[in-house]
Order: C-alpha cells, then sequence, then structure tokens
C-alpha cells in the first residue's frame, strides 16, 4: 500500500483484461501470467522453474504451517488478501517458536478476476514477505469458471527454522501462569464487517493485519520461559483461549477489565452486535508463561509501540475449571466464555 | 476405494448433513468437523493440535511443492480429487529427486457440500498418503458460500528429503540424452472428459493417477545419470517438453511412432477431438538421461508392470532448435509440437 507500488501491470491487459481459464490450461497465457506477474512480482532470485523448490536448511528442525485464504472484500482498510495471506502464515510459524523462512503460494483465481486487482494482491505479497523476511520459492496457479470461485482464494504454506530447544505448546501451560494479549484486539474484523456493510466510523478503523516474528524473536532471545503463543485470528481472543483451556485441560480466567480494547472498537462492536471476544484478529497474540516473567515479557512488548502499545496481562491459568476459560467482569461477577457456537462473521481471512 | 474404507461418516451427519459456513468458522462445528471427520480419517499419529508441525529432519536438504487441486467431477474412474491431491504432490517431490515425508493440506469447502463425499474424500487422501509413505502433519480449512467455490478445492504442500547430491533439473539436461515416457498416455485427461460428458466407451478409461516415488528411488539407487525429470499433468507431453526445451534452450525431437498411446485413448481422444500430446496424466513422468543409461533405466520401469509397461525411448535431445520440440510422424515428415495455445481440458487437476 506505499507508494514504491509499481501499479503498472507489466502483462499487456489490453489483450487480457480479466483472467480467462486459459491462463490456468498450463499453456502460453498461464506462462505469461507466471512471467509477467508472479515473477515480476515475487522476484526472480528463487524463480521457481522447477515443481519443487530445492531448500538448503542449516538445521534440521522446522517448523511447517498452511492457510488457505478466502476473506471478502478483497481490498479492506489497512491490507488485503495477500497481505494477509502472507502476514498469516508468518505468524503461525512465529507462534511455533520458529523462524520464518520459506513460503509457498497456491492460487485458485475466478474466471474474470481483474488483472489489476490480481497485480495488486500480488504485490502486496511481496512486499509483505520482504517486510517479514520470508522468501516465496513455490508456487501453483489454477483458475476455475466465473461463479465457481469468489475472485481469489490463497494458499500459503510455510517452513521455518527452530533454533532452539524449547517446547512451545499447550502441553507446557501451567497453573499459575499468566496469559499476555499483545495489543488491542478486534480491529481486523470490524474492519472487515464495516467494509462489508458499507459503514463508516468517525476515524477508519484498519485492520491490525502485521507480521509478529520479530516480536516473538525478541521475546525468544530474552531467555523468557515462553509456554505457549497463539495469535489470535479466526473466532478471536475467545476461541484461542478456548482451544488453549482444552488441549491443556487447565482453567484459563480472565480480568475483562484488563483486555485492551480501542474505544471505536468497542463502539462498532456494540453497533453490529459483535462479542470483541471473538471478534478476529491479524497481528495480536497471546503469550503465556510464568507470572515471575511477565515484567520482562511486556517491557519488551511495549517496545513495539504500533503493535503492542497495549499489551497487559489479561488473565491466569489456573488447576480448576480445566478446559473451561472464565471471566470476572467489571461488577465482579465471574461467567463462562465458551467456544463459539456457530460461525459470527465468514470469511474474515 | 478398497473394502477397508470406512462409509460411515463418524459426525452425525443426521445432524448436518451438509457443510455450513459454521464449519469454516473457527468455533464448534469447525472442531467437530476437524475432530470427527478429519482426524479420523488422517490418523491422530501427527495429530495437528498447534498451528504449525515441527517436523524432524534428518538431513537439511528439502524439497517443498504446493498444489490447489480443482478437478471436476470430484469423483472419476481410478480416483478422486484426494487421492490426485496427494500423489500429484508426492510426484512434484519425487520429480526432484526428493523422498516425499510431509504434507499439508488446506480445504476450501463450499456450503452445502455433502459430508459423505467430503468423508469419502478425506478417506481416499489417507489411504493414498500412506500408499506414498507420506505423513499429513498440518491442516486449514476455509467454508465459502454457496454459488462461491465448486465442492471443494484442496491444496496439499509438501517437504521431502534430498539424499543425494546429483542436479536433476532442466539445467542438467545435455544434447545427446534420451527422453523416455514412463508410460502410456492421456488416460487421466479422458477418464475425466468422458465421465464430464457422460461418454461411455467399451472399457471404462481409468484415470492413471498413481505416486511415482517408488519407480524414481529405485532409478536413483540404481545410479542412473538422471537428467531431468518431469510428471506428464496439466498440458500433458507436449507442454511439459516445450518447458523443458525452454529452460534448457536444447531442442527435443520426438519419434511420432515410439510415443505410447492405448488404442482405446487414441479413439477417445479423436473422439474428443484431442491431441493426446496435450492430454493431462497424473501417473506419468519424461526421464531425460545419457543415451548409454537408457537400457538400464528402462530395464528397471519395466519391472513396474501396472505404471511402466510400455515405458520408451519417445524422442533426443538436440543442439539445434533450441527451445523448440520437434516431432516426426509415421510418414517421416517433422513438426513443431506447441506450447498449448489457450486450454484444452480446464479443471483436469
Amino acid at each position: 500500500m506505499t507508494s514504491e507500488f509499481n501499479l503498472t501491470c507489466p502483462l499487456p491487459i489490453q489483450n487480457y483484461p480479466h483472467i480467462l481459464l486459459a491462463h490456468g490450461g498450463g499453456g502460453k497465457l498461464m506462462h505469461q501470467l507466471i512471467e509477467q506477474v508472479f515473477l515480476p512480482a515475487f522476484g526472480t532470485e528463487n524463480k521457481p522453474q522447477h515443481d519443487a523448490a530445492i531448500l538448503s536448511l542449516n538445521r534440521d528442525r522446522i517448523a511447517f504451517t498452511t492457510d488457505s485464504y478466502v476473506v471478502q472484500p478483497l481490498i479492506f482498510p489497512g491490507g488485503d488478501i495477500g497481505t494477509l495471506a502472507i502476514n498469516g502464515t508468518v505468524n503461525d510459524l512465529a507462534m511455533a517458536g520458529a523462524k520464518p523462512l520459506y513460503l509457498s503460494v497456491g492460487f485458485i483465481l475466478e474466471e474474470g478476476l481483474s488483472m489489476t486487482t490480481l497485480w495488486q494482491i500480488v504485490q502486496s505479497m511481496q512486499q509483505a514477505a520482504q517486510e517479514a523476511g520470508v522468501s516465496i520459492v513455490t508456487g501453483d496457479t489454477k483458475v476455475v469458471e466465473k461463479g465457481k470461485g469468489d475472485g481469489i482464494f490463497i494458499n500459503t504454506t510455510g517452513i521455518g527454522i527452530v533454533e532452539h530447544d524449547r517446547l512451545i505448546h499447550p502441553r507446557a501451560i501451567q497453573p499459575g501462569d499468566v496469559a499476555i494479549a499483545s495489543g488491542d484486539l478486534g480491529r481486523h474484523g470490524i474492519a472487515i464487517m464495516a467494509t462489508r456493510e458499507g459503514l463508516e466510523f468517525e476515524t477508519t478503523i484498519e485492520s491490525d493485519c502485521a507480521p509478529l516474528h520479530e516480536i516473538i524473536a525478541e521475546l525468544l532471545a530474552a531467555g523468557l520461559n515462553l509456554h505457549c503463543l497463539r495469535d489470535l485470528t479466526r473466532g478471536g481472543l475467545a476461541s484461542a483461549l478456548n482451544e488453549l483451556a482444552i488441549a491443556s485441560q487447565l482453567g484459563i480466567h480472565l480480568d475483562q477489565t484488563q483486555i485492551p480494547l480501542r474505544e471505536d472498537v468497542k463502539g462498532a462492536c456494540e453497533l453490529l452486535g459483535f462479542d470483541p471476544l471473538y471478534v478476529a484478529n491479524e497481528g495480536r497474540f497471546v503469550a503465556i508463561l510464568p507470572e515471575s516473567e511477565a515484567e520482562k515479557a511486556l517491557a519488551i512488548l511495549h517496545r513495539y509501540p504500533d503493535l503492542c502499545d497495549r499489551a497487559a496481562i489479561i488473565g491466569r491459568i489456573t488447576a480448576n475449571n480445566g478446559g473451561l476459560v472464565t471471566m470476572r467482569n467489571q461488577i465482579g461477577s465471574t461467567r463462562i466464555v465458551e467456544l463459539l457456537s456457530g460461525q459470527q462473521l465468514p470469511r474474515i481471512c
């Protein structure tokens, strides 16, 4: 989204203003699309000439993760499906305690997709990859008939290297640990919904979409005894914590007054009828670690004002209420924060 | 497709006969789908509880490849989209000279997909993965609204380990090398088209969909100096060879009389108006290696009668006609075999 973007698509779009079925047919048009759109956007350093990329790792313990992205609208305040597809997979690697290295990209394009839109998205991907220090090393493109897809779906699959021998996993969570939220919640989901519904607020709420691997690397480098990390994407904080509670068979007890929320997001949630605990984020995570190390972790997080200025301890891990997330509200009563029943925000990522 | 299949979906399908949006919403229904459909099908040995799988490799040179599968119909003679999604990615790893190890799977499901169909497909995937000796170690599921997808799209991304230091790549191709086709061509494409068009032949033509890694491993173990390998999927033999000719800047000269084709496939191609050189295969490859080693390679291939009984030398690499594929026909005249212009068979894989 910066002025460095080359908004002129190098493919002669007067000939092909839209994606045709032939762009996925293995013939000339597909080659043109690869040579003239994807390669210029992704760079030719790791030009995927062969079916598989041969990668040299310097250690043999890796993290491997995949996500398909189907967000609508494709472009939203603070990002687009391309930035999301890179940052989402980078963050999944970071949450496993890995240093993200290599990504694959699989496109499913709908016949009739505007070439300009595609070009913008692949540039966003390359910019996000550069910012995250990852290389897109192999890819695939399929095209489906108009009406059999929805513009563009993107799968990214990532490999990261694990350069430590700590176990960062729900199994490592202990009673007495605290849960830190890395920043204010709900911006991504609200940015998407506001765009979809055509709502205008006093200020535009932008997605929090961002890569988190640097922050995680710094937390690791500081020697913090991180027990578990989880990014707060689909289903938001409530879903992530429920997954961790179930996986660890411990209780997670939240203090509602400590959960960081911006006033505009809170207001939008009230307007739209959403519980912000369930709203998706794309640049937020929860870290679970011993209480004795929480202040040190917060001090590191607060060095990233754009992402983590409102990082805070939001709850505690308990031996009782195993498998449940509970929350004490402003007036002192406690309720169960349930796993989402049904769906709240379809196609949020 | 064997009797070992458990055709009873473990999810209570009377409650959820079709995929709902909520199955991709991060909540209970998605958990049910994962716990009760994907995990039983894929096995719990590598249960993907965390966002990224931590993998221990015993060497540090890997191959990494991705493919999305959008074939229609989802189920066809000789396989389904699930077998295709596993074998296709396994074969891409094998073609890089790697031993396939780990796969990720990303599903994009359309609201309204029959649970029974999904169950059949995930079982096919697990069976194909077992047969290929690969583990599905991480996954993702998204659901899109009815009319915004087409039943099911599958991305698989694979990691394989490279246990030798040979360069198997278009750059390694030399003038004087020969090209061997591993078997008769065109069965997959014809199986799909016949099903789509409702055609019936005297015998059913089944897809050749199969994993090829064992054969490749045996060719490597025999010490053959394999210069390049390529599976003959979308766009068929002609497209694969054109890609290799362009990448190597050498000529590839084919002898039409040596190209293995079954009579029924040839007849179906004539009926449907297809050139079999462009028809997709999912269990065939071309190997390019020195002429002096061709007989040894053929002897190994012929030990796999189901897949390679008709393996044959089909052409030669030349220093002249760089970047072109040419073919001498039955009556001795030579023509250029062009890269496919436009598309022939959409959504063949």
